[in-house]
């Protein structure tokens, strides 16, 4: 792929992964992933020591499913709303496999009161691939957060 | 038009449209929409339950002039500053009438003594024509706002 | 250039600036200027009266390399993180020395304890140069901010 296209694609890509997330559409969010994934959730600090274990881990689909699934059951009620804004992402490198890329990432907890915070803040390293009918999915999605607290992080997927 | 076309034009017009707003210049954001439009604020708890109400409404490019002329007048001295953030927009529909898109937006409000919160989150909702001289304007756009709470929102165009 | 290959060309250019600082990667900085630059933090304030100071000023490649040394001199320890959100550029004109853009941007710091405020917020005005190698440079960054205090601003560049 040309890297014009590249980006605009990851962009896009990074754009509806956010939507759905956003629009409580948690049911869509592991059909971004290719069917053996890595989706792991960590800190700056913990990615920068190489430690592999993450707040979060999913290594399928599957697993994905079965993470949606426990936040409906724990969350009956909706209490917030979240909103991503994902910057433009950055091309690190293409070859045989896919697509390498970064981006940075803000996001935004209102809660029913109308109090807004910053939710998380950090960047996405992603492994991204195309499948048998050109849709790009991410093979890895590593959430680089900021913030070394997560105790609300349990919420929602980032 | 191709999508990745479409949707660097749409960034284009969603960039302008906020850098009108934040620059104060507020007189050049009518121009922004067709003549007969639709401009509505709302919740995202309203749009969801379809009241077709809103907290700002207006149906025509006149009655955006005339908010305009309201605020000035309610305003006489700037005393904050407004930065809006918006995402890559995802292109939800093109047909003859033109494209249908949604981006997520947060608002940073910056006040006189340097305090910085967030204003507003959310997202637009779009239906964009291309005028007869090719330039695209909004024939709707529904800003639907995470808070359900308006106090403030008369400050300035969302 | 086309005015949407400029555009992406210049949504990477902030993309890679912001993740280099973003990173602590303050060393590779200095390298998205021109040898002759001007680099200038500002308030709006100021910039709208004309003022040329600016809170931050250089004028070249070999001042930005001081202030990066500065700034390890002082900050021993790593105490906070920054994340910079740029939303896509505006181009504002093109001609035989380069591209003329802005763009707005938002910073979130993250403290040690994770507290996660925003940090500044405002808009980049650029003048962009493409080198003898196809790279395109800053021969100009001003980074008018919407806060008119800057207490902190010496912690990183933005």
């Amino acid at each position: 792929m040309q890297e014009t296209d590249a980006l605009l694609r990851l962009a896009m890509l990074n754009t509806a992964y956010a939507a759905a997330i956003d629009a409580d559409r948690l049911e869509d969010w592991p059909g971004f992933f290719t069917e053996d994934c890595l989706y792991r959730i960590t800190t700056a600090e913990d990615h920068r020591r190489g430690l592999q274990a993450g707040v979060i881990y999913a290594d399928s689909r599957a697993m994905l499913h079965d993470r949606v699934f426990a936040l409906r059951k724990a969350n009956i009620y909706e209490r917030q709303r979240y909103r991503h804004i994902v910057g433009m992402p950055a091309l690190l490198g293409q070859d045989a496999d896919g697509l390498r890329a970064e981006a940075p990432f803000v996001v935004v907890r209102t809660m029913r009161d109308g109090a807004m915070t910053i939710f998380a803040a950090g960047r996405y390293l992603d492994q991204v691939r195309l499948d048998e009918v050109g849709m790009l999915r991410f093979a890895e999605r590593q959430v680089i957060c900021d913030s070394p607290n997560f105790d609300t992080l349990l919420a929602i997927p980032l």
